[in-house]
């Protein structure tokens, strides 16, 4: 099941994937629960899917303005240079802790928004990255238990205003702009995923690939992620774990590849889909 | 004003303090909001201190559970080595930018509260800071103006799992273990509070000073934080800042100090009060 959050004739609701149309989950909100979180946390994708078997109404994907899969995730986890391939290209050690930063839910972006390049600064890079939706509250999850607290994948771009990050050694700044962090375009239930050490990873830039990878790639795999995330704070239904980026990012090119106005950036991943958004200034 | 979040009779609700007692802002609560947070977004602040001139009811602050002071705040940014003192003692070099790391909401306690230790580590350790809350929403906001976004200030205790928190140089998984964060009692009004740059602030461990500093130490100031943060981020009634630590935590000294279950520690800045929370330890 592909599942969607969405904006349509000024309502926020959330709905499922059927081709180029998506089946509106308003009508049964009440039972299964407001919002794509809601519904997480009250575990009614069951319920969802034996609902939308039998539902005749269909809304085309083309009318309505998709939001950021999940548009209020109370936790966003980040994971840097968590692909061997990455770990070279910046010169660094192989960790051996996941490396943990976070994002607000503000900076998030919908499949089809803007990704949005600050007036603060000119250093705007793409990182393609695998994005994990807990489905269940985790904590103290030990890694071979992991599999029975993840709702689903998706596909992030972690912009990254890379002159803020590197203000410090906090990453924080540089990763929370607005609206740069690109989200989408649904989130597949785990079930038909399947084993997510299989995926491969396609970032396109104004459609030339600029990174490639293979999830098995992973120094630390979905379930170790949430082993070590559940061990300091409490994931919660709808919380995003995005599990690193792999190399090719724009920083370590010569000359760097920042993203610019007009710029068309996509993150496909296979067995999920592909994440487009373009790049637009800032304005005030 | 002082204002406080509190459970009493298994409500939850926020009030006024005056002395040891408070008044409870239930009755207004549909007015003025009916959160801290919700009141602060609403620019309730001068209609509430109208309102608790005239009101009779009491209730004795020994008879509520105070909770944290803003409970629930979409964004608590947190300032690293902001204090002369504390850079020289981590060996540091006086930084450029302000160092900003972040908590979720799920990792604070209130005043009275226990701080949990975790099963995960022993090295728990102290951080007495000065935090900053939020009254309006800011982006792009000149230090020069920074005034005007502040609705006042409190004690907080940035409480450290250092282990964690230095497992990669991401300070997040550290910082954010549950019930870590003491934040409290109340917020104190900025017409109250004054200079924020000529607070003493004051941290003891089990009676005796661990930590001592003045606010004008400060390497970035209130004004400078809220400017360098709106910049990359839009802050929203009820966000905290919490402006750094100085010198005396516990890892920096020989033997290093770790707090244990039993233990009180006390943060106090002048103008605003005092914050006690007593250390146990994590069960299962």
């Amino acid at each position: 099941m592909k599942l969607v959050s969405f904006e349509y004739r000024g309502a926020t609701s959330f709905g499922v994937v059927d081709g180029d149309y998506l089946v509106d989950l308003t009508p049964i909100a009440g039972e299964v629960g407001g919002s794509l979180k809601a519904a997480l946390a009250n575990g009614s994708l069951p319920a969802i899917g034996k609902w939308v078997a039998g539902a005749t109404e269909r809304i085309a994907l083309g009318d309505v303005t998709l939001l950021p899969v999940v548009p209020d995730p109370e936790k966003i986890l980040c994971v840097g240079i968590n692909y061997l391939s990455h770990v070279k290209e910046t010169g660094r050690e192989i960790p051996v802790h996941p490396m943990i930063f976070t994002r607000w839910a503000d900076s998030q972006t919908a499949h089809g928004g803007p990704i949005v390049r600050p007036i603060a600064s000119e250093k705007l890079d793409f990182e393609g990255e695998l994005a994990v939706v807990i489905g269940k509250t985790a904590r103290h999850v030990r890694r071979e238990d992991a599999a029975g607290y993840i709702a689903g994948y998706s596909c992030y771009n972690d912009g990254s205003v890379r002159d803020w990050q590197k203000h410090t050694i906090q990453f924080i700044p540089g990763k929370n702009f607005p609206s740069t962090g690109g989200f989408g375009p649904w989130l597949v239930t785990a079930d038909e995923v399947g084993d997510s050490s299989k995926l491969t990873l396609t970032t396109r830039l104004n459609g030339t690939v600029v990174q490639e990878a293979k999830t098995d790639d992973l120094i630390f795999d979905v379930g170790h992620l949430i082993e070590y995330c559940s061990t300091f704070t409490e994931l919660h239904p709808g919380d995003v774990i995005i599990t690193g980026t792999t190399g090719g990012v724009g920083a370590f090119r010569t000359p760097p590849l920042w993203m610019k106005a007009g710029d068309v950036v996509e993150v496909e991943i296979s067995r999920i889909g592909t994440l487009r958004n373009v790049v637009v200034d800032e304005t005030r």
